[in-house]
């Protein structure tokens, strides 16, 4: 009840919900569909809207995969997102990330919300260099 | 007044100040230093520490100094600090950010925290598989 | 130990508190407390006000109970209060909330979160139309 | 500088900018188009996306849309964003949203943010009943 | 337009708000009301409500009326609350605290929200001895 | 796997890591250490810099340690870090955190975080009073 949904397993699934699974495990080269797709698939319209949306905005392109996954976890260990920090912890593990990469980024997490919170406590005015163009 | 404090500059600094101040600047090879420090500097314990900090926290290490800035705009814009964003922008394009690798940034930060409140909402249950070590 | 308190029964709790159980279970017309409100009874002045509130802000108005519990979970799955996502999931179920309505509400909140940080990221001036009176 | 970009007008956007310039204003049934989508056009495969994703998840369905515009201003005022505010505060009031809702909505808004507080603080355990299928 | 509202003057104001603007001060003490209130006054229900709430949690009781401020002050500085963090940032002024007590404020709320981000990240595991009663 | 670590026990410690424990055991004058900095213990610069940090901060000054922890408790709350409120928790509980002032803690940090939507929310102008020097 409340909000909660179970997962959809494959074998359960619709053609439509299928046909996402599948080009999840292709696009991944993995055998397996990961929860958040499983309990999105009870809305398959939001399944693969965002589905699409994270295989364009997560491809390879300026930034690489593994820093784009570093950036996914900056904000979701900033957000406290329990079940983010979990799944893109194992991504950016697949895609290489090291201990030391990992203690460097928690490292740079946590001074940043650290400072973000003494710029807008003493709401410093911002640098007029920061702003010319 | 309330919490706002004015820029000490280097002109009415303290000696333990300037030290800090000429350490930013020659870390950083500029002939400035941006608001935050000054205004931090009215507390020269928090200067030193939080100086010492980010010398340390942002150095070159598993992650190249450009990445790090990157992580840091995630966390300043998922947070909604607005100096933040200002000032490590601008490092970040000192230190070589493009215009495409800043769309893909602030892409990735966007989706990240849409993902967030999905997984959230849901309280989709930790998959096995990321969590056996 | 730390912040956590017991939840009172009923059996056990006293006059003053018993009176604002009886009145959140006559109000809302169940024969049961949820945890909430038998923590904050540790507390009677603060369950009585927090009570007054809820039964004031939640009660039907121009907006009618659906929509305010719909905004109550919005609210609660963007600060990650799994507590509160449970609670208000049931008694949007309990006011009503269908399937469709519920993958609708999340996908607002999962878009909002989204377009609220390229807003702060990218520090969009805010156009005149939108502030003229 | 920073991370900062000037909006992109009609007369200097491409082709492909232009189409979704076209899309939102007919949409909409506007003759103008707002500075968040205008910042975006500096990146068009975003703007597309995201113009994509608003028009989707925005549309009638099981809600109505301004119980939709009613959801992005909780989210947006929970989370800070100033420029959402004003731009669905905007949206909100076109579609009709009276002043009595505004006010209610802003006390679920308030209210939500305060018990979720509490919820969090005290660690509240949730109820069998929440969970119960 | 939007969400902004006018702040209602004294001189305008009805006779139900003018007794709440008495009401605050004459517990304040002083003779001017702030706009938090002058805005809130276009909804009265919610004036008095929320004003009943902050005479109630701010009085002096276990914990003594700056040591409050101070907490108003750390919650608003890790929301980024502007406004806020003046007029709390004003109140404490008012209620006594030194520049060097606003140093060690914000060098803790600085401090906790960063391993509050460590400790979230690192997922660390509640100690047993946290939750022995 | 994923971005969790297990907590490093003193018998498998390095020489590094112990000098940090031991100096949390003496300056805390305990027999053990949580698991916060047995995790960070992956990382003995982040560990020691971490440490180094908190002792300061959280020294007596001009605010007294229960007055420090109970900020460090607001921000945890906001925040909804649950690990760090078990642990802050625990810490005012033996620096004399009474039952009544853990209820006042929690009726100000849900308040205030009640009152900082609304303030948002209605984009409060800042009165000029709180801003003049």
């Amino acid at each position: 009840m409340g909000a909660q949904r179970d997962p959809i397993e494959y074998a359960d699934a619709s053609a439509e919900v299928r046909a996402v699974y599948d080009d999840i495990m292709a696009t991944r080269r993995v055998d397996w569909v990961n929860n958040f797709w499983k309990v999105l698939a009870h809305d398959p319209p939001t399944l693969r809207r965002l589905w699409g949306n994270l295989r364009e905005v997560m491809a390879p392109g300026a930034l690489d995969p593994l820093t784009k996954e570093l950036l996914y976890l900056a904000v979701s260990v900033t957000n406290g997102c329990r079940y983010c920090i979990a799944s893109h912890g194992a991504s950016a593990r697949n895609k290489g990330m090291t201990e030391q990469q990992l203690s460097e980024l928690m490292a740079v997490i946590g001074l940043a919300n650290e400072t973000n919170r003494l710029a807008t406590g003493y709401d410093v005015p911002v640098d007029a260099r920061f702003t010319a163009s």
